[in-house]
C-alpha cells in the first residue's frame, strides 16, 4: 500500500513499526535516520530500515508515509525540518505519549499542511530500548490512540489506521485534551506518586532497613518508579497541566483518607477502601 | 520439639503454620479454634487440626505452643481470653502486621506471664485467604520478623526462632517500633496511597475511559487497591502513627516533584527522577 517509509528516530518504537509494515507487506523499502549516525547505521545493519538518510529531511524524501519515532520534546523540531517535503500526499504520524502539545507543535510548524499530519499515540513499550529490541510484535493487540483535529485530512486518517491495524493496533480516536487527561490519570500520575514515594523512603535514616523487608506489594507499587529520568522528565513536562490537575485530585482523596486515619474512623475507612477495590478489581487490560 | 500445638484461628496463615510445623516434624498434634465451628471443622476434615477445640482457652488447654493467627484487631480480646492458661512453660506467637500494639496488648492483658508471649510478624501471604488455601510452603524463604521486649523470655524466644525456621522462614528480629516504621514504609503507605489512587479516579467523570486505556504501569502499580477491605481497614488504624508519619514524607516529596514540574524545571526534575531510580532499581525482594 506504501511505497516508502521515512523512519525519522531509529529506536524501539519507529524500528519495530519499520519491521512490522514490511512484515504485513504495507511498504516496499524504508528510509531511516537517527540523530547518532551509529544508530542509523545499525538499523540498516539489523535490516531494520533499508536505506540510511543522512538527514531527516532526507528521509521524507521520495516517502510516502514517515513516522516520527523521537523523543516528545523534539517533535516541534523535527516538524520543522521536514516541513518544506511535507504536501497533501504524504502521511506524517507520530507516537509521542502528550497529544494537545504536539498538536500545537504540528500547527505551529507544518500550517496549511497540517492535515498531512495524524497525531498517533501506541500504547506499547519494553523495559529495554534500542533498536536492538525492536521487535515486529511489540504493537500486535495493543491500543493505538489516534487524536485527529479538525484540519486533519480524511484520506490520511484513514491511512494512518490501515497501517496501525496492519502492525496489529487496535485504533481507539479521540480529542487530543482527552487523550492527555486519560493518560495523565492512568500513566503519568502513578509515575509521579511513584517518584514521590522512592524519594521519600529515600530520604530517611533507616530506609536501607525499610527496603530490606519490602515485599511483593512494594515490587509491584514501585517498579515504575526504576523508569527512564530523562523519558520521563520530558513526558510529565509535556503534559504539566493535566498531571497536576490529576495531583489534585489524588491530594484530596489522600487528604480523606489520612483524615478517616487519624480519627479512629474504622466504619469510614473501610468504605473508602471499599470504593477503591470496587473500581480496581474488575479492571483488566485493554479494557472489560 | 513440642507436644501440642494449639491454634487460634484456622485460616491461611495459622493453617499454614501447623501444616509446616507437623510436616517438619516439630510437633505431635495440633488443637485448632476458629470463631466460626464451620471453619474449625473444615480444618480438621483437610488434616489442617487434629481436633477441634471449642473455645481459645481449650486450644491452649495442654499446649505448649500457641500460635495466635487472628485478626490484628482481635489480638487482645484473645489474649484476654486465654491468660489464665499462660504460663512460663508455654510459648505464645502470633501474626500481626503491626507490634507495637500488639506489645502493648500483650503487657495489658497477661501482665507479669508476658515473658511467655514472642511477637511475630511473618512477611507472607496469599490473595486468597482461607483455611482451604493453606499450604506447608507459605513460608519457604520468607522473613519472619521477631520483636522482643526486655521482659520476654530469652527460652521461649529461641524456641519461637527455632519454630519459625523449622517452617522454612528466615528470621530477623527488630525493636517494635522499628519494625513499624518499616512496614509502613514499604506496606502499608504504599496501600494507602493505592487506596487514595483509584478512590481519585473513582470519582471523575471520565473514570471508566481512563481505565480502558490503562496499562501495565497501572495494573502493577495499582493491584494492592484490591485487597480486602476489613483486614487493612484493621493494619491501617493499628499501625496509623506510623503511617501518618510516612505519609507526611510522601507528602513533601510529592510536593517537591509538583513545584518542579509546574516550574518547567527539567534539570531539578531529571534529578530527582534519577534518585527515585538509584533507589528502586538495585532493589530486589528478601535484601540485596
Amino acid at each position: 500500500m506504501f511505497k516508502q517509509l521515512g523512519l525519522i528516530g531509529c529506536g524501539l518504537m519507529g524500528g519495530s513499526f519499520a519491521l512490522a509494515l514490511k512484515r504485513a507487506g504495507m511498504v516496499r523499502s524504508v528510509v531511516g535516520y537517527s540523530k547518532s549516525p551509529s544508530t542509523t547505521e545499525r538499523a540498516r545493519k539489523l535490516g531494520v530500515i533499508d536505506i540510511e538518510a543522512s538527514s531527516a529531511l532526507q528521509a521524507v524524501s521520495g516517502s510516502d508515509v514517515v513516522l516520527l519515532a523521537v523523543p516528545v520534546a523534539a517533535t516541534e523540531a523535527t516538524l520543522k525540518a521536514i516541513r518544506h517535503l511535507v504536501t497533501r500526499d504524504i502521511l506524517v504520524m507520530d507516537v509521542g505519549s502528550t497529544k494537545r502539545d504536539v498538536v500545537d507543535a504540528a500547527r505551529r510548524s507544518l500550517k496549511e499542511q497540517v492535515g498531512s499530519f495524524v497525531p498517533c499515540h501506541p500504547m506499547a513499550g519494553k523495559e529495554s530500548s534500542g533498536v536492538e529490541h525492536a521487535d515486529a510484535d511489540l504493537y500486535q493487540g495493543r491500543q493505538v490512540i489516534i487524536t485527529p483535529i479538525e484540519r486533519t485530512l480524511v484520506a490520511q486518517l484513514k491511512k494512518a489506521q490501515q497501517a496501525w491495524e496492519a502492525v496489529g493496533g487496535v485504533v481507539v480516536k479521540m480529542a487530543p485534551d482527552a487523550h492527555d487527561a486519560a493518560i495523565a490519570a492512568v500513566s503519568h500520575l502513578p509515575h509521579l506518586l511513584a517518584f514521590a514515594y522512592m524519594n521519600g523512603i529515600a530520604g530517611q535514616s533507616g530506609a536501607d532497613d525499610f527496603l530490606a523487608l519490602a515485599g511483593p506489594g512494594f515490587r509491584d507499587f514501585s517498579r515504575i518508579a526504576a523508569s527512564d529520568p530523562t523519558m520521563w522528565r520530558d513526558i510529565l513536562l509535556a503534559n504539566k497541566t493535566e498531571l497536576l490537575a490529576q495531583s489534585r485530585k489524588f491530594r484530596e482523596s489522600l487528604t480523606a483518607l489520612e483524615a478517616l486515619v487519624a480519627a479512629g474512623n474504622g466504619e469510614g475507612l473501610a468504605t473508602q477502601i471499599r470504593q477503591a477495590r470496587e473500581v480496581r478489581e474488575p479492571w483488566r487490560m485493554g479494557g472489560t
